[in-house]
């Protein structure tokens, strides 16, 4: 069945592709906020944890975020 | 034992402060990123979870975090 193999083909390269750029995000992300971050889910939904292991990595997380002091 | 309960209550009163700073930080950050954001843990350690919705919801949180483009 070629022409339904094709897109199965596809599918499976472009996540291969997504896994790829989520996994460089990933890392370009922890290096850029010093803590520890997963990026679970992929491009349509999902969420970023980003860990802190002291009350100052929080505190320079929520600066990087530009969180107003309130 | 008025010596033995006088710390705990200070523990409870402690940590009901810092589970109002937390709640308050929470709300905060969520209308600030603009999408579903959860605190896990407390000030010593924990994770910051952001959640996205959207592929624009994802490059919104990254230009909040000012990610370096790569």
């Amino acid at each position: 069945m070629r022409a339904g193999s094709k897109p199965a083909t596809k599918r499976k390269a472009a996540a291969a592709t997504s896994e790829a750029i989520f996994a460089d995000l990933e890392k370009r992300l922890q290096q850029h906020v010093g803590t520890r971050v997963r990026i679970i889910g992929k491009a349509g939904a999902g969420k970023i944890e980003i860990e802190y292991f002291s009350p100052e990595d929080l505190e320079r997380i929520l600066q990087l975020l530009r969180l107003p002091s309130g």
